[in-house]
């Protein structure tokens, strides 16, 4: 069995690089072929390095796409905590949509981050890690929501948590569908200004029941 | 190469029986293994048919999925638009979600379906095929609120279209997130009584920004 590293990753700067690397291929490769189809084989090809280099920073496919999710997912929670965290109940929950648009905007990987989550759910071993992310957000959204009931600003009948599953299903979901219509030949614009026009009617429609 | 029927199906009775049996089967497989990870053999083999039997039925596993979801998505859509399509605007769509839980709640696979929809949306020659079902139900959505905007009862401002991608996503993203959600192990019921749940917190949500 090759050598292989500890979760925490490879302490050398060279080490961190070498890994930051190969997680930006690997997310490029399963983006294209999807988590089940991947073989490791394709993503060793992929990075360019040797069989033993490859397995020194991840020893299977499953720890490498759960790596991929932590680091992307823990990268947005990170950055929309620090854009709405700070603000009141309702402001931070007006900005909630808002701040997401502009991060898929700028990161067009963002769209095959949420399939591979999903696409990780059943996975052995990994599936509850993977989903741990998505309860992260439905509890960041959650707090939102309870703060703003708090300060008498938001429906003061309305679940947090389930209404915060809401709007995180329905933001993933939006995305996977505009996919979907996107095959299906829908006519129209882009997929990208598609999707922006509808998110922002989820937003004009949250705003109006939760803060109307 | 074996002999295959055109896309109609077989004409005789036990044919129609036997193509019926190969879907529900096939259902379960795709369910249990997700699209990708499942074989040729896995289906044969379920079937318990013969190969040439078996291929006299489906020439190709995306053909079979494709029918598993041609099969479901047909009823779904056909039954809803029943329900709700007699009603006018508002009340058709105060009636969808509701007719879609109780759907849900007698047919269990339909957690699987939208997965195994979403999963061909990729697969070259049957994508499109697949995601034309996505597209009329929002189609029959977006019919519904044009239909109460113009008698007058749901909020003239909003894209009718971009309405209903918002409620077919939110839809099937919850469906998805609540998979999801109880992998990551989070506190609660049963995922199918949290999705009743979240659902109704969505069309509490829809009822007051649409029609309040």
């Amino acid at each position: 069995m090759p050598a292989t590293r500890d979760a925490s990753g490879p302490a050398t700067a060279k080490g961190e690089a070498t890994r930051a690397f190969l997680l930006r291929t690997a997310a490029a490769v399963f983006a294209e072929h999807g988590y089940t189809a991947t073989t490791m084989g394709d993503l060793i090809s992929a990075s360019g390095l040797t069989k033993g280099a490859f397995y020194f920073h991840f020893r299977s496919k499953a720890d490498l796409a759960l790596a991929v999710v932590a680091d992307q997912q823990g990268r947005w929670i990170g950055h929309v905590r620090e854009q709405v965290g700070a603000r009141p109940g309702a402001a931070g929950l007006r900005a909630v949509v808002p701040v997401m648009l502009e991060m898929i905007e700028r990161e067009p990987g963002a769209w095959s981050i949420t399939r591979l989550t999903q696409e990780l759910a059943t996975e052995p071993g990994v599936g509850p890690a993977a989903c741990r992310f998505l309860a992260e957000w439905v509890d960041m959204i959650a707090d939102l929501v309870r703060r703003g009931q708090a300060g008498g600003e938001v429906a003061a009948d309305l679940d947090p948590d389930a209404v915060a599953a809401v709007l995180v299903g329905a933001f993933d979901g939006l995305k996977a569908l505009t996919g979907a219509l996107a095959v299906a030949g829908a006519a129209g614009a882009d997929p990208q200004a598609q999707f922006r026009h509808r998110a922002q009617t989820l937003f004009t429609l949250v705003e109006r029941s939760l803060l109307g």
